[in-house]
């Protein structure tokens, strides 16, 4: 497999808005790191990048230890890491300073310094497309929800007054306890969306979060503002919502269930998975980190009901051999819920 | 990428000894697991099998309910498992009894069972056809090594009485500590056949073990007898000896290292990862559990060392893009030692 972003097929999590390769300037706040390091005297420095970033490593690495006394050693962590669900646990804890990019708190820890890689992309332009081309006008409807992803969090505030210049009521919550901002959007939790407004203006890169947010909200008329590839578009999650469908189905005449704990710090929901083991003499618990179609594969069940990362199961999922369902689609396939309950598989809590 | 052992280029690991999907029987000793859940009065059991055997999972699951008491909740490993240097620590922390199968301690511990998984297949045909079709006679030569693996360690001294019977002096030993028995060999440690013996009569599965004896071991002629099979031959190294020249080759012109730190707990060569980073300011400290093509190719990287599993360097090593070398290659490709150097990269010690 490459990892090149042309290779894949759509769907994949890897080709999304997750994907930060674009040739932006970041501000790795490495002065700051600077300054935890000395202040606890550390020794060790472990770096976490997200997988479009990581090529930034070694130079980052680079630039850290000209800061630093001499002795201290940088480590960089090589684990996938697909948001601030996915700590490298074992670094961080074998570390004295370990460094989080890209992605905003999950929940706060002494122990871990985020920094958040706030993109540069001038997000106006695209606003005023989506403005023009895809929002319903004002004196139609002035209600409009506003969601981004963190990397455009610095500009959410100057977006709402845009909005609200040009006559819209602009509706924002923080999601939950998951979220770090009002208005920002993970790809396992789009409740930000559930706004008083039947438009969301989603602005961000990629298609990894507008298809996330229209298969939460079916209901709701989603606008994807995208302003690193210069995108205007209403959000489908047609193809998406046909593929489950297909996966719940395949999935009725399973006779084996692999159910599959995640392991990683932000991804376990044991209840979840424990319930389902308890209630069905043919499933087994099956726990792993990174939950991949070889895997699996080894372990030869009929189907499998995923309670770790919710994008694994709905983009990845086509990849998979036999069919892999979230737990509520896993609940319609064994009968105990209707089929036109089926919905997005939300994430919630933190660990 | 398919499981299956037909698609799979030769050298990959999976493709190897350490498969073990035969139709045979294996002793998974449930009442000694069962036993030990007894005694410790434990909630919790984890099972990890090796890849190939991971389909049986859910059947001894299942074998193992009906010994346990209510209540109590058997998990599955889905982490794959290369060998006992591949525990699965996570499940092994968190579940009261922790079964590993089909690998022979590389150290004891309390809170591990060690099934052993030996196989019933009939070693003697092959042993026979050994001895007439490559073995050299006994009058001629009389010295000869025997090895083999955990899975045939039963029959070890029946092999070495037959061999004897024949004219034959067998030569064996106990490698050093990372090794459980008497003539056992493992992926990465073939110091069992650091005999004296110009011959060594490999007897088990596969082309894995031969061919890392005959890398190890180069002035020997490595006999193998497959009882899985049904093979007999001479072990041939070329192929791969010259795919590491290669490597060794391309590295030489590299100006950026990344230095992969394996955390799998028995892969890791600390000192080895940290004196090739502090010597080399080209170079960058990775740490990963799975040494995989993607994970490495998101950094980009001319060239990588891989102080963790060295078959994954030596038999995986030409699907990667970028070469990656043991670290004896690595201090050929920087000019620190001749190319006449170049050697097996044997893995000692436990953790």
């Amino acid at each position: 497999m490459s990892q090149d972003t042309t290779d894949r097929p759509e769907g994949d999590l890897r080709n999304t808005g997750m994907s930060l390769r674009h040739d932006r300037e970041w501000d790795y706040e490495l002065d700051r790191i600077a300054a935890a390091v000395d202040e606890r005297d550390a020794e060790t420095v472990g770096l976490q990048f997200p997988e479009g970033l990581k090529r930034r490593g070694p130079g980052v690495a680079d630039d850290l230890r000209e800061l630093l006394p001499d002795g201290v050693s940088v480590m960089i962590s090589g684990q996938p890491c697909y948001g601030a669900c996915d700590l490298d646990t074992y670094l961080m804890r074998r570390t004295d300073v370990f460094v989080h990019f890209g992605h905003s708190p999950m929940k706060e820890s002494d122990n871990i310094i985020y920094v958040p890689l706030f993109s540069n992309v001038d997000v106006f332009p695209i606003l005023e497309r989506a403005l023009d081309e895809e929002l319903t006008p004002a004196e139609d409807d002035p209600d409009v929800g506003l969601v981004t992803t963190a990397q455009h969090m610095n500009k959410f505030e100057a977006m709402r007054e845009h909005l609200e210049d040009r006559g819209y009521e602009v509706h924002t919550r923080r999601g939950d306890d998951r979220l770090t901002h009002e208005g920002q959007v993970l790809g396992c939790n789009y409740a930000s969306a559930e706004v008083d407004a039947d438009q969301i203006l989603y602005i961000g890169g990629g298609k990894f979060h507008p298809l996330g947010l229209a298969m939460e909200h079916p209901d709701k008329k989603v606008v994807i503002g995208d302003p690193v590839n210069n995108v205007v578009k209403i959000a489908d999650n047609e193809k998406f919502m046909k593929q489950r469908y297909a996966s719940v189905h395949k999935a009725m005449d399973a006779d084996t269930w692999g159910v599959i704990f995640c392991t990683k710090i932000g991804q376990g929901r044991w209840d979840k998975a424990e319930e389902i083991v308890e209630n069905n003499d043919d499933a087994y618990l099956i726990t792993m980190d990174e939950i991949t179609p070889d895997r699996l594969t080894n372990f030869g069940m009929d189907a499998y009901v995923n309670t770790g990362c919710p994008r694994i199961t709905t983009d990845d999922g086509p990849q998979f051999k036999k069919p892999m369902l979230t737990p509520g689609e896993y609940e319609i396939a064994i009968g105990e819920k209707p089929l036109d309950e089926l919905s997005f598989d939300t994430f919630h809590g933190t660990w």
